[in-house]
C-alpha cells in the first residue's frame, strides 16, 4: 500500500519508512515535485499538518500524510512550537537551536517536548498525536538525527535524541508514537 | 476552570466529570438548552464530534468538547460505527443491541473495538482518540454504564463494562483514554 508524505525532508521519510516497515512503500513530495507551492500558515500544527496532507492528496489522489512536528519548550512558553523549522533560519538548524539555547540562556526550567501532529487526509481527515517531554541542554550533542535532536534529552534517557541510532530513536520517539497511534487506528478503520 | 461537554448524555457527563476530576466544571448541553439544534451529520467520529464542539462554541464562547463514540465490530465490516446509538433506534439501545446480536448470530468472530473520537474546540480544532478492543457477547449482562456496555467484554478482562463500576470503567475505558490524550495534550500546549 502506498503512502504520500507530505515533506521534503528526507530526514523524516527515512524516520516514517523504518517504523512503518518494508511493506508499505512511502513517498515524499520529491517523488512528484509538489513541494514549493505548499504554505503552511496555519497557526496550529494540526492546521499545517492538514493543508500539507490534503494538498497531496488533491494533487495526486493518493492518501497522504501530513506531519508537522516542533518543539515546545516551556520556558519559552512554547515556543518555537510551530515554528521550529523556521525559528531564527528556514530549516538552518545550527542557528534554530542557537536561538533557543540563547533564550534559555541561565534558565534553570529546561522542561521541553517534542511533539508530532499527523494528518492522514483520504478526502477525510484524521489526527494522530505523539509527544515525548525531555529537557533541553545548553550545548549540542551527537551526530544523528535532524533539527532540535543534539540539545534534547528525552526523559528516561540520558542521552540527546542526536546521539541515538535511527532504531534507537525509533523505538521512543514522539514520531513513533504518532505513527503507531494512526496504525492502531488503521486497525481499526481501516482508513488506509 | 470549565468545559461544555457537547452532549445530553447524562451518563457520558458523568463519566467525564470523574475521569476530569473535580477541579475542573463540566457542563453539558442541557445547561444551555442547546441539543436539538444539532445535526450530527458528518461521515466519521470525527466530522460528528467537530460538528457538536463547534456548534456548542459559537453559541457559548465556552471552550468545548464534543464526543463521538461507538462500536466497530470486525465480523460487520466495521458497523454500527457512527450509527451506533441509532442502528435500529435513536438512542434506544435495547433495540440497537439487539440487532447487532441478530447480526453477529452465529459469527465466530467476536471481535470489537469501542471507539472515542473527541474534539475541543476554542476557535480552533483538536483531536483525541481512545480505543478499546474486545468481544461481543451472545447475551446483554450488568446493569451499570450505557449504550453496548452489557455485550462487550474488553480485552483482558472476563466481565463486561455493564458488570464494572463507573470507578472501575473509567480506569480503563477508551473514553477514559481519550480524555487522558486530552489532558496529556493540553498539559503541553495549555488550550484549555
Amino acid at each position: 500500500m502506498e503512502l504520500l508524505i507530505a515533506t521534503h525532508n528526507t530526514h523524516k521519510i527515512e524516520e516514517i519508512q523504518n517504523i512503518i516497515g518494508p511493506d508499505h512503500t512511502v513517498k515524499s513530495l520529491a517523488d512528484y515535485d509538489l513541494y514549493d507551492e505548499i504554505i503552511e500558515d496555519g497557526n496550529t500544527f494540526e492546521e499545517n499538518a492538514l493543508i500539507k496532507a490534503k494538498y497531496c492528496f488533491e494533487k495526486t489522489g493518493i492518501p497522504s500524510l501530513g506531519d508537522d512536528s516542533g518543539m515546545v519548550v516551556e520556558a519559552l512558553g512554547g515556543r518555537p512550537g510551530i515554528y521550529s523549522a523556521r525559528y531564527a533560519g528556514n530549516h538552518d538548524f545550527d542557528k534554530n537551536i542557537d536561538k533557543v539555547l540563547r533564550e534559555m540562556d541561565g534558565e534553570k526550567n529546561r522542561r521541553a517536548c517534542f511533539t508530532t501532529v499527523l494528518c492522514f487526509y483520504n478526502g477525510k481527515e484524521y489526527y494522530f498525536h505523539g509527544e515525548m517531554w525531555g529537557k533541553i541542554l545548553n550545548t549540542k550533542t551527537g551526530e544523528h538525527g535532524f533539527g532540535y535532536d543534539p540539545v534534547f534529552v528525552p526523559e528516561g534517557e540520558n542521552i540527546t535524541y542526536a546521539e541515538m541510532s535511527l532504531e534507537d530513536k525509533n523505538k521512543i520517539s514522539h514520531r513513533k508514537k504518532a505513527i503507531e497511534n494512526f496504525l492502531d487506528y488503521n486497525r481499526i478503520f481501516k482508513i488506509w
